[in-house]
């Protein structure tokens, strides 16, 4: 077993109104700042040990299915790396 | 003027607490997952224009600075793309 650290990234699905993200804009917006959109998303570092990325990836991504996401309004992707 | 995207991850400084995740990381492990430990972090993707990347990615940390992030809390970076 091998440590690793998978990176799920949960964002609203194209076309899901997004109102906190809308609220940020026009926040920066107010400060003077110029922007063309703005998006938010949640991000979960997940420390797990696995026999190997392929294992861990795979784990995580049951993490996001069940869990972290929602899958009728998020998409989500998942990033792996070795944890030192 | 260049479009660029702007990624700026927010995530709680060492040391401070952090319920929401420690409340994920149990019911992932309710649900029978087995994972070492889990972090929590806000992730906004900001579309906008500029000169070049630098002057993006001083932009990205000025929103940072002053909207997105609480520096006695929080850290952030900022990663810098061109936008298609």
């Amino acid at each position: 077993m091998s440590a690793y650290t998978a990176t799920v990234t949960v964002r609203l699905k194209q076309g899901v109104l997004d109102p906190e993200a809308e609220t940020t804009k026009r926040a920066l917006e107010r400060l003077g700042f110029e922007l063309s959109g703005l998006r938010s998303a949640d991000r979960f570092e997940v420390d797990l040990d696995a026999t190997d990325e392929d294992a861990a990836r795979e784990r995580a991504g049951e993490m996001a299915e069940r869990l972290l996401a929602n899958p009728t309004i998020h998409d989500y992707d998942v990033e792996v790396a070795p944890r030192e």
